[in-house]
C-alpha cells in the first residue's frame, strides 16, 4: 500500500513491553503537529485487555486531533489468539484476511479524505501471533507497510532486537528506523546503531518515561509534558524528517523504474522497437504482484505543464494508491506453486544459504542434492528413472537430455556423427518448444522462435499432431490434414466428455490408424529418406511456448508404444548378432527400445496439470491393476528421461534435474574420463534450490493426498459423469482422468462464447482460443483482453497480470490458490470478454 | 564438528534471563548420570560478572562428575563487548578466533580422553555480542554445533523464541529442541510446540525452579531437589532420548551420503565407471568446507570382520572428528567471493525471497534487477556496454552473446544463413572454453569436452595464443610453431617480470610481427577459402576450462586492434553504399567495427583476476590519460559484448548477465516482433539473484578501493621493481599492472621446483603446471598432489579441496581471504610437492 501524498507506518515491537505505545504516542504528536486535523490516523488493528487502558484511548487522550481506531478488541491481557478464543465473540474480526481487508478499507478512506499520515501499531512482539493464530508480521505483509521496530533497551535487548529486525527482513518488510529508550548502562543504542546502519537503517534513543506517580492528574500531566518533550526533540525531528524522506524517495523509486529500465535493460523476448508498458513491481504475495502501472498513473496524473490546474480526476489522483494488486495469471512464466514471498520458503532457502552457500558437487555431495534427488524420483512413480543430473533451467536441462538419448543410440546402433551421412535427427510434435539454447532450438521445428537465429539448424521431423479443444459444450479432436488425406481419419471427431478421450480402450480403432500413420510416415523418413533418429521428444498432454496445444494423448502414447516395437523404423541397421550392446536384453523391460523416449516435463511436470508426471496420462486405466490414487507410470509408456524444472523450486530460482533410466546412464561408463557426460554448470545442485526443491515436492505432494484439491476434483467427476450421459465408455473408475482448478461451468460457458474458438482446462492451466483476423504469434487479437485484465478490478480491487501467445491467452494458478480467488478471476475473465 | 562418540551441543537463549543455566545444569546432571567420571564437558566460553556467580561454578556444584570450564571471564555483569573493553585485560580471550580455536581444542582433547557429552552454553541471547563484538551465532558458526534453545515462556516470549530460532535457522544451524519453562498463564508451550513441530524440531516444557530463598543453604538444598527432580523427569528422559537419536541420525545420515550418491547422482564431469572417493560436504563457512571423507575415515575404522579386534589406530577412530574442514581451493568452481555461508549474503537472499519470491520480467521489472542492472555497467567501466541481458549461468549467458553477434554481423553484412556459404564461424584461441550448452560448444575447437558431443560442430577459426608461465623465476612466453616457422618470431621470449610484459608501448615490434600474422592468417581464410566471420570471442587475459592458460595480453589486443581495423578480412563483401546498415558511422566509436568482440568474463571478470573486468588488462597504460585507480577500459580494446556470472553472485546461487553496447541492441529493434531477441528463462532475473548480485558488486568494489588488498598490492610492486632491475621499460607507473593474493616469494619458489615445469598467479588465481608423461586433460599426473592436499593437514588442522585439469592443479582463493589463510596454503602446497 503506498501513496504518492498519503504516508503509512507500522511499529513493531521488539519484545512486549518495550514501550511501543509511548513510541507511537510521541510519533503521533509529532506528525499531527503536521497535519491537518482529522489528518492523522492512528490504528491499533488488535488489542488486547480492558477497554479503559487500550492504546486508541492513550492516543485519543495525549494526541488531540488525531484520529484513533480498533478493529479488534478482546478484553483479557494475554496474547490475542488465546485473547480471541476466551473472548469469543463472533461480531470480532478475527481472521487474518478480514483484519487485513478492514485495515485495507480504512486507509483507502484516510487517503481519500485527505489524510496525511497512517500510524498502525502492532501487538505484542513481530512474531507474536495474531487473533487468528498467525503471526503479526505475516497477517500484515500482504499490505508490506514500511516498518518501524522499537527496540528493546534493556540487558539482552540487543539479542531481541536484532532478531526481530532479521524476522522482519526475510519477510520482505522494508525497516525505516529502529526507536529505543535510552539506557547508557547497557550500550544497546550505540550497538545497534552501528549494526543498523550498515543496512542504512537510522537508529534513534529517545529519553525514558517519567516514573508512574500515584496520583492519576500528575501521572497524565507529567507524562503529557514527556510527550511534548519528545515530540519536539532534535532526534524525533530529524526521524520524522528522515520518514518523509524515505518515503519520497520510495514512491520516486517506484515510479522512476519504467524509465530507468527502459535505459539499461534489454528485456527478454521483447521487441524494444515498439512502445510497450513497462509494469514495476514492488512486490510480491501469494499469488499477487503488487505493481505500479504507469499508464493508469500517467492518466490520472495531470501533466505538469496544464495551464487550468488540478481537474476533479487530477484531484483525486493523489489519493488513488500507486500500488495495485495483480493477480499473477502467467504463475510468472509457469513457475509459482506456493505463492510469492512464501515465508517459509524464504526461510528454508535462508537456512541453506547459512548452513552451506554453495558448494562444489563435481566428486562431492550434500544432503540436499541428496534429498530431492530421492525425493524426485519417488515423486515421479516412473518405474525407468534412477539417475538424477542436475543443471540450472529447463532449456539446459533438455541439452543434457538431448546428449544423453544422442549418445545412447549411437552407441547402440554404432552411429558416428563423422560417418558423412549427417546430423541424427529428432522425432518430435510441430508445436513443440524445448528452450532458448541453440542445441535444443534445433530439436523443434522452425517457427518464430528459432527461425531468425543464424546458427539454428533443424535437425528432426515433427509430427503434426491431432489436438483437442472445448467449443460449444463439447470436446472436438482435430485430426491433421496429413492423416485424413487418405481417409482413414474422419476430422473434426467429437467427444462428449474428457473422460471419453481418455479412454483408450473404447480407442482402439483410433490408435490402429495413428499407429499405421506412424508407421508408414517413419517408413518413408528412414527406409527411403535415409534419415536416423537417436530420440523422440515429447511434452507430454499439454505443448506450452509452442501455444499452448492440448495434444491427443492416444496420439502421443501410440507413438511411443510404435517406437519402442519396432527399432528398425528409426534409421537403424539390423544389428550385428555380435555386438551386445545393439542387441538389448529382451528380458529387461526397462531397458530403452528404439529410441530414448525424451518427456520434456518441465512445464507439464510437478503437478501443473494435476499430476506429479504428466507422462502418467499417457497410461490409460487398463495400464495399472492398481487401483490407488497415483499409480507408478506403466513402463510401456513411461519415458526413458524426464526434465523437470519451474515448480520444482517453489517458484524462487533456477534449478533443473534430468532425470534418466539406468539404461541410459550405463551407456557412458567405461574406464575413459572422456566418454563421461563432461557438462556442469558453476553451480550446478546450488544447496539453496536443492533445500527449496525439496520441501516444495513434500509440500505438493501434501497438497496432492490431503483432500485439498477434492473440491476441485469432485466438481470435475460431477460435470464428467454429466456430459457423459451418452458414453459408452468401458471405463469403471469413478475418478476422472484429469481435473482443474478451474470449474467445468467456468469452461462450458467459455466455449459458448462467440469471441472465442475454444477453450480447455487441465490442472492449474486455462486457455482461451480468441477469434481473430492475426494468427499464431503474430497475433495481435489477445492484446485487448490482456490489456482489460490489467485495469478490471474485481471485488477486492485487483486485477490480473496475464501473458498471451498469439491468438492464445492462458491463465494459471499455483498449487494453492483458493475456490474463492478461482471464481473471482473466472468472472473477471468473463467481463473482459464482454468489454 | 561431529564425532562419532563424542556428542556435543549448544545452549542459546531466547533472551537473557530465560532460564538457560537454570536448563543447563538440568541436561548436565541427566547427561552425566549417562556418563563416566569426567565423561561431560560443560563449557561456557564467554561469562561476565563475579567470578563467584559463574555459571561454571554453578554446575561444579551443582553437577558432582562433570568438567566444567571457561576460556573468558569478565568481571562486570554487562553485555561482554562491553565487559570485555572496560576490562581491558589482555591475557582474556577476546577475538572470534582464539575463542573458537580453544572450544575445538578444548572439545578435541575431550574427545580424545574419551569424553561423552559436552553441553556448551552462550552468554544472553542468541545475536547477543561476544566479547569482540560479533554477535554470538556468528562467533560459533565455524563449528556449527546442534543447538539448544531455551525459550521465553513470559508474555511475548512466543516472539522471541521465534525470532531467535529464525537468526539461528538462517545462520545454517540445526536446532535439536526447544525447551522452556511450564506458564501456563501465556500459552508460550503449546503454541511453539506447535509451531516447531513443523519444523520437526520438539518443544519440552519444564517447571519452574524454586523461588529464591533468603538462607543459602535452604536455597541450595531446594534448587538441588529441584535439579534432581527434573533431570530424571519424563520430559528431560525423553529430551535426552531425542537428542542421543538426533545424534546417531546425524552421524549415519552423513557417513551413508556417498554411498548414497552412488546409487541415484549422476555426477557432473565424472566417468562413473572409475571408481572414486565422493566428498560428503556437511556444510561451509568462509573458505572452508566442514566434509566427510569416506577414505579417510574408512582407513581409521577397523573392518566389522577384522577378527584381531581393536588395533591401536582403530581405537582412536571413534575419538577423531568424522569432519575435516577442507580449504575451497577450487571457490567451488570459481564462484566464491565472499565465503560461504554469509549470514548477510544470506539475509538479504531471505529479503528477496521474502519481498518477492520470483516474479515475471517479460515487459516487468523490478528494483533489485534494475540496481544490480547499472551497478553492473559502473563497475564494468566499459564505454561500450549500455545493456543487460539476463540468463543462468555463463553459458547460457554466453549463448545470447553469440545471437546477439551473429545477428549484428548478418545485418550489417546482408549474410543469410541460407544462402547455402555455410555457417557464420567464430574467431577465437584455441584451449578457449564458453559453456557446456551445444551452441556455445560450437564456439570453441575441437576438445576433450566437446568431441563426444553428437550435435558438436565446430564453427570458426582458432588461432594458437603466444602464451606466459613462469619458470626458475623469469616469464616466458611461448610462441606458437605457427607464428615462429616464418621466422619472425623468436620463441621461446623471456621477461624478467610482468610489467615488461604488460609494456606494450616497449612491445611494438611484437604487436606487428602479431598483426601481421592475424592479417595473413584471416586473408587466407576469407579470401582464399571463402569464410565468413561473425564474432570474435576472447576470455581476457586467462583461459580456464580449456587448462589455465595465460594468454600474451598484446596478442588478444593486437588481435581485437586488427578486426576493428579491416572489416574485409572477415569474409564480408565490400559493402554497398547504398545499405546505412553496412557502413558503421564512422564518427561513433562506440558503433561495433570488423566483427562484435565477445568477451567470456564469465571466470575472469568481477575481480577473479583483481580487476571489475579482465578486458581492462589488454589496455595499455598509455591508453589512458587518467592517473586514477581504476581507468575506464580505452573503447579500442574494451568488448561490445561481455558476459558475466559465477562471481556475480557473491557465490551464492545461479545468475549471469550478458551485457551490450548499443550498437548491438539497435540490431535487434523493428517494429516486428519476431526480430526481436526471443531468449528468456524462466527465471529471468530473479530477484535472489539480483539482490544478492547488487550486494555483491557493493562489496567487491569496496574491497577493491578501501585497501583491504594493499598488502598484497604492495608485494608485488616491490617483487616487479626488485625482478626488473634490468627492465628498460618506459612504464612510468609505480603500480604493477597486475598483482595477486599469492605473493611474488611463493610464485618464485614454486617456479623453481623440480615437479613444476612453470607457474604463475594472477588475481587470485594460482596455477601450477606439473611435469608428466600424461598430457592434457588425460593427464593424471596430478592426481598424486591432488590426493596429498586433501589429507595433508595445516597447523589449524585444515586440508585442502582442490580441482585439477590435465596437468595444470590450481588454487583460487576467495575475495576476502585473509594473507595469513594464503601463508598456511602456500605453506601445504610446498609440502604436497615435496612428499
Amino acid at each position: 500500500m503506498l501513496w504518492r501524498d498519503l504516508k503509512a507506518w507500522q511499529v513493531y515491537g521488539a519484545n512486549t513491553d518495550v514501550g511501543k505505545t509511548i513510541v507511537s504516542t510521541i510519533l503521533c504528536r509529532a506528525l499531527q503537529r503536521r497535519a491537518p486535523q482529522n489528518g492523522l490516523l492512528y490504528l491499533k488493528p488488535v488489542s488486547t485487555g480492558p477497554q479503559s487502558d487500550a492504546d486508541d484511548g492513550h492516543i485519543r487522550k495525549f494526541v488531540p486531533g488525531a484520529l484513533s481506531k480498533c478493529i479488534s478488541q478482546f478484553s483479557r491481557p494475554l496474547s490475542p489468539h488465546l485473547a480471541a478464543q476466551l473472548d469469543g465473540n463472533p461480531s470480532i474480526p478475527t481472521s487474518d484476511q478480514s483484519i487485513v481487508n478492514q485495515v485495507k478499507d480504512l486507509l483507502s478512506k484516510h487517503s481519500l479524505s485527505g489524510g496525511r499520515y497512517v500510524l498502525l501499531e502492532t501487538a505484542g512482539g513481530v512474531l507474536s501471533p495474531g487473533p487468528s493464530g498467525s503471526m503479526q508480521a505475516d497477517v500484515y505483509r500482504p499490505l508490506r507497510l514500511p516498518t518501524l521496530l522499537v527496540g528493546d533497551s534493556k540487558l539482552g535487548g540487543i539479542s531481541t532486537t536484532l532478531s526481530a529486525f532479521e524476522s522482519l527482513h526475510v519477510r520482505g518488510y522494508d525497516l525505516d528506523s529502529v526507536i529505543l529508550f535510552e539506557d547508557p548502562q547497557w550500550g544497546n543504542h550505540e550497538y545497534l546503531q552501528e549494526k543498523f546502519s550498515k543496512h542504512d537503517i537510522p537508529t534513534y534513543a529517545i529519553p525514558k518515561p517519567p516514573a508512574r506517580q500515584d496520583n492519576i492528574q500528575d501521572d497524565e500531566a507529567a507524562l503529557s509534558e514527556y510527550y511534548d518533550q519528545a515530540s519536539t526533540s532534535p532526534s524525533i525531528t530529524s526521524l520524522i524528517e528522515v520518514l518523509q524522506q524515505k518515503h519520497f524517495s520510495r514512491v520516486s523509486k517506484l515510479t522512476s523504474l519504467p524509465t530507468q529500465a527502459e535505459a539499461v535493460v534489454w528485456h527478454p523476448f521483447r521487441q524494444h522497437g515498439i512502445a510497450s508498458n513497462i509494469i514495476a513491481i514492488d512486490s510480491a504475495y501469494d499469488d499477487h504482484f503488487l505493481a505500479y502501472n504507469q499508464e493508469t498513473d500517467a492518466a490520472l496524473t495531470p501533466p505538469p505543464q496544464n495551464p487550468i490546474g488540478l481537474t476533479p480526476l487530477a484531484a483525486q489522483a493523489p489519493a488513488k494508491p500507486l500500488l495495485t494488486p495483480l493477480f499473477d495469471a502467467s504463475a510468472s512464466w509457469w513457475t509459482q506453486g506456493l505463492g510469492h514471498g512464501n515465508p517459509s520458503v524464504a526461510l528454508t532457502a535462508a537456512h541453506a544459504a547459512g548452513r552451506y552457500g554453495h558448494v562444489m558437487f563435481a566428486h562431492a555431495i550434500h544432503e540436499p542434492a541428496l534429498n530431492i534427488s530421492y525425493n524426485l524420483l519417488s515423486t515421479l512413480k516412473n518405474p525407468r528413472l534412477s539417475r538424477t543430473f542436475f543443471t540450472d533451467n529447463g532449456s539446459t536441462g533438455m541439452e543434457v537430455a538431448v546428449k544423453m538419448a544422442l549418445r545412447a543410440s549411437c552407441a547402440r546402433y554404432g552411429w558416428h556423427k563423422d560417418d558423412g551421412i549427417g546430423s541424427i535427427g529428432i522425432l518430435g510434435l510441430q508445436g513443440s518448444y524445448h528452450g532458448d539454447t541453440i542445441g535444443v532450438m534445433n530439436c523443434s521445428e522452425p517457427s518464430v522462435f528459432n527461425e531468425k537465429v543464424d546458427w539454428y539448424k533443424p535437425w528432426g521431423h515433427w509430427f503434426e499432431p491431432p489436438n483437442l479443444l472445448m467449443k460449444d459444450g463439447q470436446w472436438e479432436l482435430s485430426i491433421p490434414q496429413s492423416m485424413t488425406e487418405d481417409g482413414i481419419c474422419s476430422n473434426p471427431q467429437i467427444f462428449n466428455s474428457l473422460d471419453n478421450v481418455f479412454d483408450f480402450s473404447a480407442r482402439q480403432e483410433d490408435a490402429k490408424r495413428y499407429e499405421s500413420f506412424i508407421t508408414s510416415t517413419l517408413e518413408d523418413l528412414t527406409q527411403k529418406q535415409g534419415a536416423r533418429f537417436g530420440a523422440l521428444i515429447l511434452e507430454p498432454l499439454l505443448m506450452g511456448a509452442g501455444g499452448m496445444i492440448f495434444v491427443d494423448p492416444l496420439f502421443q502414447r501410440t507413438l511411443i508404444t510404435t517406437v519402442r516395437a519396432h527399432p528398425h523404423l528409426l534409421g537403424a541397421e539390423p544389428a550385428p548378432s555380435s555386438s551386445q550392446e545393439s542387441s538389448p536384453s529382451q528380458d529387461d523391460p526397462l531397458n530403452w527400445s528404439g529410441v530414448p523416449i525424451i518427456a520434456d516435463e518441465v512445464f507439464t511436470g510437478l503437478y501443473r496439470l494435476g499430476r506429479a508426471s504428466s507422462s502418467s496420462f499417457l497410461a490409460s486405466s487398463n495400464d495399472s491393476v492398481n487401483a490407488n490414487s497415483t499409480p507408478p507410470i506403466p513402463h510401456t509408456v513411461a519415458p526413458d528421461i524426464s526434465v523437470h524444472a519451474k515448480l520444482l523450486t517453489a517458484g524462487l530460482l533456477p534449478l533443473a534435474i534430468t532425470t534418466a533410466s539406468e539404461s541410459i546412464f550405463s551407456t557412458f561408463l567405461s574406464d575413459s574420463k572422456t566418454d563421461a557426460l563432461l557438462h556442469g554448470h558453476s553451480y550446478t545442485a546450488h544447496p539453496i534450490g536443492c533445500m527449496v526443491g525439496d520441501k516444495a515436492l513434500n509440500e505438493y505432494r501434501r497438497l496432492d493426498t490431503d483432500g485439498t484439491w477434492e473440491g476441485y476434483k469432485s466438481a470435475w467427476n460431477q460435470g464428467s459423469s454429466l456430459s457423459s450421459l451418452s458414453s459408452a465408455s468401458s471405463s469403471s473408475s469413478s475418478q476422472s482422468p484429469t481435473f482443474s482448478f478451474f470449474p467445468p461451468s467456468l469452461l462450458t460457458r467459455l466455449s459458448h462464447h462467440p469471441r472465442l474458438t475454444g477453450c480447455f482446462a487441465l490442472g492449474t492451466v486455462l486457455v482461451l482460443k480468441l477469434a481473430s483476423a492475426g494468427s499464431g504469434y503474430n497475433s495481435t487479437a489477445t492484446a485487448d483482453v490482456q490489456a482489460q485484465l490489467l485495469t478490471l478490478l474485481d471485488e477486492q480491487g485487483c486485477g490480473v497480470h496475464s501473458r498471451v501467445l498469439g491468438d492464445v491467452i492462458y491463465f494459471m494458478t499455483s498449487l494453492t490458490t483458493s475456490p474463492d480467488q478461482v471464481d473471482r478471476l473466472g468472472r473477471v475473465i468473463l467481463r473482459a470478454l464482454e468489454t
